[in-house]
């Protein structure tokens, strides 16, 4: 049975002007999560939100979380638990979002005041949080006061935990939902979280997927203290040399891994999923224009999109205690630390990638014969998550897009992590959705953030349309 | 005929809380060339200079060098022209020093001020300048003070050039030798410079060369910002990828340069100079001190010390645009600008190693197959400069050597370049001799600077008597 939406289309139409104007509201509230002195702006944020779900009808509480580990003179943000219906004849979908934004001030080189909502003449609307992540979490409740406005019953009854500590390491989050699993989370038939990015800006996505990242240094030291290299140059052994040989080892200019047995790891590519990336609306025109320039590895699109989403990559992002600033300096750093990481996928067990990498930089160092002294390093480790794209949570979705946009939504999987979708996966057993709103150019964490008003309509729309079929897709 | 100097030693050793106390004048005005706002004490510590010089009957300009380039709200602190003396049937020695000094202040962990000269029981004079490079240059005063009191003329005419921005890149002093190379130097016989150290501790050396220093940089930039490695790891051709693969093209981990031509530029051993590096007092456990471990790559200090002195060495400094601060990011660099340098010695000519290693760069670059750019920089390039150590001006201040201290001198190169001594060389036409008064553990440029009593006082009695022996010695 079609679910019949027209009505509630029509009120989100209706209800625009305010459902922007709650946006805006919303962003000039500086919940920098990040910076110190906006912690209060962060727990009124928090605050803000909770009084809008009550006002919908929903109840709430603002779950305390305690001083912040490391940063005790900090408070946490409250972790927001709420529920919106609770008839037990329904699905339980849980909803996650994020209430804090990333640092931003006008200095940054914004064109706009960043905490005042500004729209241009192409429905434009700029300011830090618009897209991520108020203007997502935003449209859930949009949806229920069109959904009130149109005198419809919400299908299926919703589990919100919307945090405020996402862009500062989500803080609380992980014990709060091992916590509440069995508890607050308990009823929760699927989780959706809306939090990421369109590939472009046309066509809607479901995203079913994310690489990790496992995070190393490397740390070589010798001399006692930094030396001259003109006293010193050719007499002792340099921990840069060595560093630098260690830091060759990992991977060639085209991105080929050289570390011997990761490849091992990688789940073979299906026919099934070969089929996902040809129709994906992407080309290596988006690719060079994300990029701002025509730098990509590789000609096709196919490739270049399985490499973003389903093959293991190294990155070498910089070196601590060596010279950084510009000009010159004849030193030769007595302590470096080599930083890298790698990106995994399917079926990469990150114990299993972690042994393979230290062996690699001990066998490399073996090789280098340095009187100077090696130390590995795991920074940190998160894996990768993946979903069935199959599952009904997912043929909802796919289905809702159709509905609201017309055409089918392109199935991804990202480059970059979302630790929260495989906590949610593993207490919770059940199958996560991420399901965005914005599109590829809205900035999130740049200057200029922005969310397109088509997006956040339409996005809303989609949000509501998703719970109608959501609530009768069948669970096979 | 043997220099009388017995009464002018005595007068030396009677002056000594004079010349402490000079010292201690001159260390308390802190003349930091580096700092804007240490300016006008540089500018003070140069008149102070001059009135010292005055009251002891020489003539002194301070000669006006205008504003500094590139920073018009600097004025210059002005170079130091003096004489002492001008009897024509005398030999001319030309000295140079310099009165500005490298930054300091308590907090960078000194034990005390570091403009209050603080003397302890073992006779350590500490304060910054002390030995680098005030105490030297307050010799020569204390040399003409103790001549004056002890009733004996001055053997030759003393010109001097004291300058006040030799830690600030010895701006103007450059111009101001070359336009008076034919008139305020014009007489000169022979240049002697104390402004460097013993090997050692205990054994004085004569200096009769440097190395030089051509450095350079690579900088490979690609994509139009920087990435996210999650994003783009695998998909974009990343710029440090590339850097670290030309970085690591140099130089292997126990020193040998791996640029193809370079080892065909430096000059054979001769058996001559090769006798020269046994006798040095200076050990590895003196190496190992230095270092501040025992990380040196040679075994012998025979090799060690050629390895300082005679043959190039390349070392890698470090990358500006990497993630260079503790902690982790997931950033692939847009642009990343690695530094490195060349020690060179005879008979490299520093413009066809820049044409090696350029090319060398651009090979390596071409192997990448890279879709980014490169860019070659040469940021500054400094000759090595080398005398010949059997030059009368050598033999007179060995003699003076054995004289005060009862030893041959060590015969010595230094690693890092002193670019004055090869102006000098070159505008002049004149043999420049390196005479150091401190010693190796004086910790110049560092904390805790400091000038053994022993090495100000014997010290002054080597600069007097060496002028002495040069008065006499035969010229071939
Ligand atoms: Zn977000
Ligand atoms: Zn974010
Ligand atoms: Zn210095
Ligand atoms: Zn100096």
């Amino acid at each position: 049975m079609v679910p019949q939406l027209d009505s509630y289309f029509k009120e989100v139409d209706g209800l625009q002007d305010k459902f922007i104007e709650r946006l805006r509201e919303a962003v000039a509230i500086p919940s920098i999560s990040s910076e110190d002195e906006r912690r209060p702006d962060v727990i009124k944020m928090g605050e803000w939100l909770a009084s809008q779900i009550r006002a919908l009808g929903g109840t709430v509480e603002l779950r305390q979380l305690g001083k912040q580990p490391g940063r005790e003179h900090l408070e946490l943000p409250p972790c927001l638990l709420g529920r919106y219906g609770d008839d037990p004849k329904k699905r339980n979908v849980l909803i996650y979002g994020h209430y804090d934004v990333q640092p931003a001030q006008l200095s940054d080189g914004w064109a706009t005041d960043p905490f005042a909502l500004s729209i241009d003449d192409k429905g434009r609307m700029y300011g830090r949080g618009s897209t991520d992540d108020k203007g997502p979490v935003l449209g859930w409740l949009n949806a229920i006061e069109a959904h009130q406005k149109a005198g419809i019953e919400l299908p299926v009854n919703l589990i919100m935990c919307f945090e405020g500590m996402e862009e500062n390491g989500s803080e609380g989050l992980d014990d709060t939902i091992r916590a509440e699993a069995k508890r607050f989370f308990k009823d929760t038939d699927v989780v959706c979280i809306s939090d990421n990015y369109w590939l472009g800006t046309e066509k809607p996505c479901l995203t079913y997927g994310v690489r990790g990242c496992n995070y190393y240094s490397v740390e070589v030291s010798g001399p006692g203290q930094d030396l001259h290299s003109g006293v010193y140059g050719g007499v002792s052994h340099e921990p840069m040399t060595d560093l630098i040989r260690i830091m060759n080892s990992f991977v060639d200019p085209d991105g080929t891994i050289l570390v011997k047995g990761i490849s091992d790891l990688v789940a073979p590519l299906t026919d099934d999923e070969a089929a996902l990336y040809p129709p994906i609306a992407f080309t290596m025109q988006d690719l060079y224009q994300s990029l701002g320039s025509e730098v990509a590895i590789h000609e096709k699109k196919e490739d270049a999109l399985m490499h973003k989403m389903r093959y293991p990559s190294i990155s070498l992002h910089g070196i601590e205690g060596a010279f950084y600033t510009p000009g010159a300096k004849t030193v030769i750093p007595a302590k470096v630390i080599g930083k890298f990481s790698i990106r995994t996928v399917p079926n990469m067990e990150i114990h299993e990638v972690t042994k393979i990498i230290q062996k690699h930089v001990e066998e490399e160092w073996a090789k280098l014969k340095s009187k100077n002294t090696m130390k590995f390093n795991i920074v940190h480790s998160g894996k990768w998550w993946v979903e069935d794209p199959k599952h009904w949570n997912y043929t909802a979705a796919a289905k809702a897009v159709e509905r609201v946009f017309g055409v089918k939504p392109d199935m991804t999987r990202e480059g970059g992590s979302i630790p929260v979708t495989l906590t949610f996966q593993e207490e919770l057993g059940k199958n996560v959705l991420l399901l965005p709103m914005g599109s590829s150019t809205d900035a999130a964490h740049s200057i200029n953030e922005k969310l397109d008003k088509r997006n956040y309509i339409e996005g809303t729309k989609l949000l509501g349309a998703y719970l109608h079929y959501l609530a009768e897709e069948p669970t096979k």
